[in-house]
């Protein structure tokens, strides 16, 4: 039986996303509510070992749910991927009173946390904050919505010039591993084709695709790419090569970049973090740990940080299909 | 066996919601993609009695993907109430070769439907869109996620003001019948109080909770208020009563009103208008009828109209909760 | 001559506004840049009455040109109208060592400043910070911008359901003197009608042009009325009287309220902020005493606050006409 | 003195800009409300080289005043630099009965404007429509303000990045020739420095800067650059310098792009090209011709072709130094 836990510590790591600070207030004010301490680290597992703690009461979190970013800044720690580091991280969680922690972030957040624990046996529960939405586990990470949100609102700016102009956009989102942004922001903005890395359609197709779309009387379209799309290159070699093979197109290139992290969450993503984070915070009352917390079918779960690494999310490959069907 | 589909109409009818016109969108091309014609009726069941339609190809439905509204325009028809307006309608889709309709819209639009589609033995399809999400048979209504962030948004604009002022505001939603909005928008907004048809608190309850917020160092609130709830007669009896017995609060009222229904619909709300619209046409292409589409655990599934209209979609009560906790 | 100003003052009074903020950053960080010391008032004149203050440099006000609101909060005081109310305020600027004030809000507080400095010998410079734009002296007040942004995108959402269902909609905005608000956001979200405080119409002329507007095929309508409109007792009694009168018309009410006020600035208000507050300080810098600045022509001016107080900033009755003609 | 105008022709030419919709519309309406016919040409002169018009009404363009883009497409002509392109153009025109064009656009369209109406003895009246805003003759350029307002909204969502992980972004935006949007953009986002074509700074003064913004506490930073720019190459090449000298920023470069030509225009760019476009029409009703319309200190004026095309709209250098206090 675990002893009963009385402070609670809070971190943000890996790439930031809209939402991290609802989770940051959730965790804080279910905290309160408890009558349970509660303490943030700042920079993820760079302030753990550096000992960069700020105490967090209900008060502290005013304000700050619809604000993007992370009020406890993120990093990636080198550092941490040390047992010297992780030992000086536990140190000062000891010291400091801390019992068992709430991570929010990706992939690499829940290795380096799953390491954590088993070798300082501090419990921690994993809360999946992350844009790109390849996390086991949950059907939706935190941010995710608003990145869609966010990348959809850009292509339909980039249609209006698009359309006045008769051109052809190739437009580069972000994942570089899971076509989840490119999928579901392609079908949302009406692009002609998506690039996905799941799917290496070939050269030839794409071609075919435009050529038709031209045929059957379009005059301007979209070409949404994944950052990891394996067909070109990159996405300026991609646009070089249509050029080179449709002359009759105007190509242009926009890398949407590092807009697509930031920007005031969607109400689906506070509502989410909000629930993810109230329970990440009551499974370490209730003497859990080393789990990750989802959302599946609407409810929440959770699931072992074992199975959320070792597990796949997958694209809902039927979403081809879809935007084969819509960009006829 | 159900004769082969060659011809579907399509309109959209009760209160217009945001991707209203995706659908519109989706059914269009995917008609064109299985080579079947498509005939849209304006202004629902009141254009099917009066015949107002337009033939509609691939290109009919260009750059509407992302407009809110509908371009078929919506209505609410006394006349489909009567035998006779519906016979007439029936006579106007056989004349003009429609086999098949699809109709995207509410309740009401459901259940106009299915008496029509006996009567007539016309197939219908219904695809649900309203802002209000109380459909059973599917998690997500379109235009409910896009309603949810305009009135975060919203809310967001009514705290700059009331922080910088010590104010209290009350701020109605819509959703006479069910607290969806409600209950969504204001755990997303931060709100302190949500007032949901579902729930009557009781008077003294948020008297209670207003003067604790107080106590513990707010200087700022927000009540998110649904249009039906049941402890005031309305939101201004409300602020008044609220007034009354708390005169150290500097309290007002906002009724968000329509702009709720308005407003480009989010990638959300786009990619479930087009995956719903789709299926809606498959089926009716597979020989089916008198179903409903919806979205079931991030899967589109179908259900018949009667389990649609005899069925009833509760809000998670869990969420009152953690509004609870949020507003410590 | 006066002496060397070495530690200025500063509050936001009056109805909050988008871009106090970046009036309030770009005070603190002038008085940083030329080395002099910077104090904040919470609560306008309240604040200066209760001693209420906080010591701001560089970094109090990083990540803040963005927001909303005021971190100094306004209220409206009514203590300040007493002799005694603005003598210890007085007393508390002194013990302070407060050299000098920069006062941001519209008429009221800068009233209250001029009787203020001239009964205690402290300069003071006046912003102009209001959403309604009905300050003399300068073309743009500090969040008309944002306003006029913010009302044209709630019609926008408001257009999308009118045009869906054939409605006519009455849209209340802010202006309960001064049309600038209704006139420059009905032209901009192309208003069928617009009715402003400094224009009685008559209701027969709006109902002929009503009327009009139906016999040229328009099947949707938007009036913006001005809260202080004199045509009506108020929106409500407006709209009945036009249902009554013109009983095809289904017609609604939306009153926007305080969304108006809220919001992040736009770029237009957060340079005119920013330009406006450098002046203000170095003006006192210079030694001046008991101006406003404004923008005036694309350059920043300023005027003495008895000018400002007198004149009036009229509206530009030339858009009434434009507005006619488009509505066409 | 030229005879009367009967009928008048428009189209939108050069880089596409919000706000092209609502000058369209307003020539529209204007020439509908003084009984004039109206012609829209597809793609700029190219349209009126080929032939390529559509009649318009004030029913055409509903709906239309809060749209990006323009609905008459746009386009350069290389075949209007030739006088054999213009002839063609020229009995198109009057073929079609029409008397005297509405140029929308910038500096290219206005030049081949003034040829063409010297060559073939038909008025034209220039609206300047460019985000660059770099025309003179005009304070305001329709596009600009909705360009800055994208752009600070763009940076705003990298800021958020940019402080949860302490890192420098560079980030270009448009303006090879004038640095209009890196300016006030860069004002209104609050960055840290701006580059911009009319001041080459040198490397080592922004070295030296952002080593005082480290020092002074500012643990992240934005530079604003213009396109246009002359210390680096280009913005990769400047952001690869700064990383070698000064190793300590984790540096990255976004490039913003076509996202700042589309959009939904604001309220002050929707009524500038109202205002505009109702004059020009009316000056060619009034017998004038070749002239530019602009916005002068709030006011319509006029200015001849020729004078908009030798002047330089220069950047107010004051900004420069407004930008150095505020990134004290």
């Amino acid at each position: 039986m675990s002893k009963k836990v009385k402070k609670i510590g809070l971190m943000t790591s890996g790439g930031d996303s809209p939402g991290m600070n609802a989770a940051i207030r959730a965790v804080v004010r279910t905290c309160a509510y408890y009558h349970v301490e509660c303490v943030g680290y700042y920079r993820g597992f760079q302030g753990m070992i550096a000992g960069d703690s700020i105490p967090l009461n209900a008060r502290s979190v005013r304000n700050i749910v619809n604000q993007g970013g992370t009020i406890l800044q993120s990093a990636r720690s080198k550092d941490f991927l040390t047992e010297e580091g992780r030992k000086k991280a536990a140190e000062n969680l000891r010291n400091e009173g801390v019992d068992a922690m709430v991570l929010i972030g990706g992939d690499g957040t829940f290795r380096g946390g799953q390491v954590f624990s088993k070798e300082h046996k501090i419990p921690v529960i994993g809360v999946p904050g992350t844009i790109d939405n390849d996390i086991f586990g949950t059907h939706y990470t935190i941010g995710y919505d608003t990145a869609l949100n966010t990348v959809v609102e850009a292509i339909d700016k980039i249609r209006d010039t698009a359309s006045s102009h008769n051109r052809l956009f190739f437009v580069e989102v972000m994942g570089r591993d899971a076509g989840f942004i490119a999928l579901n922001s392609g079908i949302g903005a009406g692009a002609e084709e998506i690039l996905i890395p799941e799917e290496d359609l070939g050269m030839d197709r794409l071609l075919d695709s435009l050529e038709r779309s031209r045929r059957a009387g379009k005059t301007s379209s979209i070409v949404v790419v994944s950052e990891g799309d394996k067909i070109g290159k990159n996405v300026f070699e991609l646009a070089d090569y249509v050029k080179e093979n449709l002359p009759y197109y105007d190509a242009r290139v926009t890398v949407l970049g590092h807009i697509q992290r930031g920007g005031r969450p969607s109400c689906f993503d506070r509502v989410l973090a909000s629930r993810l984070s109230v329970k990440a915070v009551e499974l370490l009352l209730d003497g859990k740990k080393n789990l990750m917390v989802g959302m599946m079918n609407n409810e929440i779960e959770s699931c072992s940080l074992d199975q959320a690494l070792k597990g796949k999310h997958n694209i809902n490959k039927d979403l081809l299909r879809i935007s084969e069907i819509l960009s006829t």
